[in-house]
Formats: C-alpha cells, structure tokens, sequence
C-alpha cells in the first residue's frame, strides 16, 4: 500500500491528454507516462520506437503477461517519485485501472473526450498531411486503441473533461477537478 | 437514402439518457428506443421482459443476426415516422452507429456520462437497496454493456455531456448541441 495519491489519466489519440498532463505538473503533480514502459521494452529489444512497433510490443506483452502489464511495471516507478502526487498518462484498461487502485488506495481517474473529427485535425491537418489515406490511418489506430479496452476504461471514468477548443475553461476544468479529487482524500 | 436528421445516443446505465431524450422531444424530435426492439422479441418469444431475459436476447440476437441487428431493426420504424428529427435511444455498439449513419447521411452522434458511483446513486440508491450484492449486480450490468461494445462508442461519440448534477445546466448543454448539430445540416 502507499499513500501517494495517483490520478490516471485516459484518453484517444489527439484528445488532448497532453494540456490536462501540464496542468497537473503546474498543480505539483509528478508525471508517469506508461507509453514509456513500451519504449522501454523497445529500447531493450533494439526496436525502432515506430508507432508499428510499440503498436505490436503493447499487444504482445499483454498477451503474455496479461493485460495490466504496463501498469504492473509503473507502480515501482511511481512509488520512487518525489511529489505526492502522480497522474499517470496513458491507460488504455479497466484492468490497468484496477491495477492502480489496488495500489494506489488514495485515486482518482479522469477521462479526456474530443470528437473524432477536432482529434484527427488535430494530429494530422495541422501537418498538412492530404493524403487521402490518413483518415483510415487515424481510424485503424482508433480501432486498435479500443481494442485493448480504452473505450470501456473511458466510459467508467470518475471525471470526464470535453475538449473542445477554449483552451483557458479546459484548464481551470482540470484545476477544479483536481482539487476536488485532492479534496476527497484529505477528509 | 433518407432525408430525415438522425442524432444517436449512448450511455452507461443511470447516465441520464433520460433526459436528452426528453429535452429532444421538447426540440421537436421523434423518439425510437431501441430496448423496445428487445422487448418487442421477447413479447414474440413469451419470454417476460426482465432485465435478465432482455439482456439474454439482445446477446443472442447479435450473435445470430450481427452487432447492428436492433439498429437495423430500428431504421423502418424512424422511417415511418412524422418529425423530420428523430433521436435514437440506447446506441450500444459502434456498428449501430456505421448502420444509422449510412441509412440516414444527416446525422449526429451524443453520448452522456456520469461518474460509476453517481449512477450507482441514481439506479439504487433512491430505491433504498442496502443489499451488499447490489454493487456487483450494478458492476454486472455495466460489463455486459461494455461486452457488446458500448464503452467503444461512447469513446467515438461526436459529442458528450458530462451528467453530475445542475439539471438546468445539463438541459441548456443538451439544447444548444441539438441546436449545432442541426446548423452542421442546414448549411
């Protein structure tokens, strides 16, 4: 058991977890990015950290070490950090989500919601990519992301933040929502 | 191909679909619920409609007709209808929404989400259960909903209203959606 107090942190691609990752930092948060246990595993297997590759390593470590994987492997790192406080970038399971809270009692977990339309603006238009192609890139790494449960650990979130343009509401949105998080464990 | 304005809703249980629903009607939609497709087969069956018989249908129904059978199902009944809005009630899986949206091109897709613990409130809670099982039967409804896909779209949905409270605020969110929605068709 630890007392730090851990908020996880899921999203789709080009949702914008990055923005509510910053405000975190900016609120005293430590930050633990679970994508980095992949690269990780990456690095040790001398892959390229292509997308494809983390792709297939995520998959296949879930496969063969079950579907918390990635989350087992954060927990050491988190209970190493300095703050109190953690968010965790990145989960893409209820089972992940799990993971954590066993760990973690003091938790919280926030979902962030753009519309496929403003996220594949956001990764691709704005790199000027007109390749006919890139929207069925952009849907199979959707698909792919549902697939290991992102959709069901969306739906089960405790917060769930829109972001929809208004950069400033967003962010004072994450603020509030941490602080009643905080608020909760401090009783 | 139909001409009529299709928005599709989905949402856990006890996320308060009611009450898009109802805001919608008072916009001047039509209402089409998709259970009454199952209920409907169970009324074929002589099977009563409980949630355990309703559930058991809908899973064989799927499995023998495919993922969009109630969609399916549901699109000569929105056909059929008077109002040239129709929002459809209970979009469990993201085929349902391919299905609706290439029978009817004018087309919006919402979901609406409350915490787990707030719509625990509100299915149980009010009813005053304090049986200790009523968590995991609440737990059992949602992975079952989450089974048949409905945790995938809710993450794909293109719009999403955050239910915790402040009804008013809620309504006036639910109304100023339809209102975008139906400006993106009108153009």
């Amino acid at each position: 058991m630890d007392d730090k107090l851990v908020v996880c942190l899921a999203g789709m691609p080009g949702s914008g977890k990055s923005i509510i990752v910053k405000v975190a930092r900016e609120c005293g948060y430590d930050v633990v990015v679970m994508g980095d246990v992949i690269r990780e595993e990456a690095e040790r297997r001398r892959l390229e950290p292509n997308p494809e590759n983390l792709g297939k390593i995520m998959l296949e470590l879930r496969r063969s070490e079950g579907n918390a994987v990635v989350a087992k492997r954060c927990i050491p790192k988190i209970q190493k950090m300095a703050k109190s406080k953690v968010i965790v970038d990145g989960i893409r399971s209820l089972s992940e989500v799990d993971e954590f809270k066993e760990s973690f009692p003091k938790f919280g977990f926030i979902a962030v919601h753009s519309s496929p339309e403003t996220r594949f603006k956001r990764i691709y238009l704005r790199r000027r990519s007109d390749d006919p192609e890139t929207w069925e890139i952009f849907h199979e790494r959707d698909m792919r992301e549902l697939s290991v449960g992102l959709g069901d650990a969306i739906a089960m979130a405790d917060w769930v933040i829109v972001n929809e343009g208004e950069l400033e509401a967003v962010k004072e949105k994450v603020r509030e929502i941490l602080r009643r998080i905080e608020e909760k464990w401090m009783k």
